[in-house]
């Protein structure tokens, strides 16, 4: 199961593939998508979607695990993030991608077993879990391999958000 | 000059299709997208891309004017919109059509010269200005074409928000 991570953003969007093989996660791909502040909205949207259509045609993941919103004090920010969170969604929709997505509480629950650990606690980790000498940077990537490995150790669980659940009866 | 106004959202999207010429705007086409609240995100933010590309193909405007995002009491309405706004602003750069931008007071003062009008006081001039006997429904049309007016009467003092300004020294 290649379960494809995803740090959503607008300026810098984290990604991280990783292969789970009955319960023990090894890291394959990781990387950021960048787009340049002086660029307008849309054309930093138009390149944010060109670029995960790449990925997803290169990496081929079998599931995608995208992390939530948490809107802080910055609201401005947070806007633009959301209008590349759509276009990161309607990626892996396009693609025909199963969609899973975790909360950043989730995603520390599953790692830590505490939905309040630290960035340290996460980033030491997401490192043990795949067996890594020293993590991937820049954060963004190591917060996406982390979001993968929040779906690896909870996907028996969850079905994809974009799969209806057809009842039989 | 073929103006598409658009009222961005996630469950309805309000268009609205001006013809200027000469000071004067006439209504050319109008309409919503609507997509059920019992889909999934991803799947909404597919069908608003599907018929937006749908929309531009098929009405050709030479520019669109879209609404920012007013963040009132609802963040998690705001989210989904803000997603759904990505999606309309990829549409309209990946079709090569000039993106312009107003804030719900620009509308409000291009059309009425008073930034914090009333919606009635919008609506009848936004039915007065295109000369119909009645306002188009529903409410999300009738504010695309209000958009659309308002870059219709402002136009000659903006650049597109997608368009570059090339210094030649």
């Amino acid at each position: 199961m290649r379960i494809l991570g995803i740090d959503p953003g607008i300026a810098t969007i984290g990604f991280g593939l990783v292969e789970m093989d009955r319960g023990q996660g090894t890291m394959v791909h990781y990387g950021v998508i960048t787009t340049p502040a002086g660029l307008p909205l849309s054309r930093r949207l138009y390149q944010i979607s060109q670029d995960m259509d790449s990925l997803l045609a290169q990496l081929k993941p079998d599931v995608m695990a995208v992390e939530e919103l948490f809107f802080n004090n910055n609201i401005t920010t947070g806007i633009a993030v959301a209008h590349g969170r759509g276009v990161i969604l309607l990626a892996a929709e396009a693609a025909g991608i199963p969609l899973y997505e975790y909360t950043p509480s989730q995603v520390k629950l599953a790692l830590t077993g505490y939905g309040k650990a630290e960035k340290r606690q996460m980033m030491e980790m997401t490192r043990m879990l795949l067996k890594l000498k020293a993590l991937p940077r820049p954060d963004d990537a190591a917060d996406a391999l982390a979001i993968a490995l929040c779906h690896g150790r909870s996907m028996s669980s969850r079905l994809p958000q974009n799969q209806n659940v057809k009842q039989t009866i």
